[in-house]
């Protein structure tokens, strides 16, 4: 069976994500980064995601970003604005987050024999993150080939982007078709003790307004 | 003062990149890993040689890429052989090792403000490893330029090479000229418990023979 490396962060995204990967008949190896996020309810959310698609392994990589600051998901001294601006890079963007993720991938994939790399990259709803157009993700692509054993052996990693081009609405809808539990997954920037979502943040925003243009119940627990 | 970020590994060609970096007015920020190396020898030297330097910041991530193997450098049950095969990738490679290290490079730099990269690669005694290639570097700045805030300020990340092109005797002779003190550094795949080479692996066969050609007293200390 074909192996794939999938991102798995917790969130709506890689959910529909990883069910792509199954769908496509992959054996699937769930990667999750823990780096000093200001909640764990997002890890809590990938394992039981993990579980519930019946991933062959989900390993959880310590890393601290947190050490750097610079974005308001991993510094405490910066607030998370509860609507973002829309111009420029939002707050919320991680220093070259998705560029260390996917070198993660790209190795434990080389270890593996996987040559399948998901992730759930979006340029609709995320077009100020550097990290998920569709130019840094080709460019990976080659760099992950010129660095590792398939430069020689003239074969290369695929990046595989299933959400690239699709709407919240349209990967609500993919995700749903292919199984995959909402309410095991997590969007809020601000969610409370028990893992409930705040409603308020600009992330909440864009999944309530997702269900509701997909017209599927909403099945997030809010505050 | 310019910044510049310098992966330092505690070898003799990071050492000696280091050197290059502080001799063309760099403030240096060296940053270290600690991804499951059979040893911690490597790590004290780093720490010594970023000290020597007087750097502004020497940060160790502690990263575990022993969980994948794959490689004799992080795994048990692959023995370090004494003379490489000159063909093909060696047994010592560690896969997509130097893309994870400049992807953390690449995320430190842009929350520093750091536009200037130094990593020790080279392709004379290293052209087995597709990692430490031009190829793959040149195509990793340009990477690291789209999945940042580079691309949107219009700059771009310069990934420092200087030892690419270098012998191991003209690295050795660049390095004494700026003040290295190869004392510090270590290159035995195999040292003991104090620190000292084995003399015999092939990383201090090429080591060794560096210094004679550079016909510089080797300052190392061999079991």
């Amino acid at each position: 069976m074909k192996k794939a490396v999938i991102l798995l962060s917790g969130g709506l995204d890689s959910a529909t994500c990883l069910a792509v990967a199954k769908s496509e008949g992959f054996d699937c190896y769930a990667l999750s980064f823990d780096y000093g996020q200001r909640h764990n309810v997002e890890l809590d959310c990938a394992k039981k995601i993990a579980e519930s698609f019946q991933v062959s392994a989900h390993s959880i990589i310590n890393i601290n970003l947190q050490l750097w600051g610079g974005s308001a998901l991993t510094d405490n001294s910066i607030d998370v604005p509860n609507a973002e601006d829309s111009h420029g890079i939002p707050i919320t963007y991680v220093p070259a987050r998705n560029l260390i993720f996917l070198s993660f991938a790209t190795a434990y994939a080389e270890v593996l024999g996987a040559k399948d790399i998901f992730i759930g990259v979006n340029s609709i709803d995320y077009s100020g993150y550097p990290d998920c157009r569709k130019g840094f993700i080709d460019s990976f692509q080659e760099t992950a080939r010129l660095g590792t054993r398939a430069v020689d052996e003239n074969w290369h990693f695929e990046i595989r982007t299933p959400l690239q081009n699709l709407s919240k609405k349209e990967i609500i809808e993919l995700g749903t078709k292919l199984g995959v539990d909402y309410s095991l997954t997590t969007s809020c920037y601000n969610p409370d003790a028990e893992g409930r979502s705040c409603g308020k943040c600009a992330s909440c925003d864009l999944r309530k307004a997702g269900f509701a243009a997909a017209n599927i119940a909403d099945p997030t627990k809010y505050i």
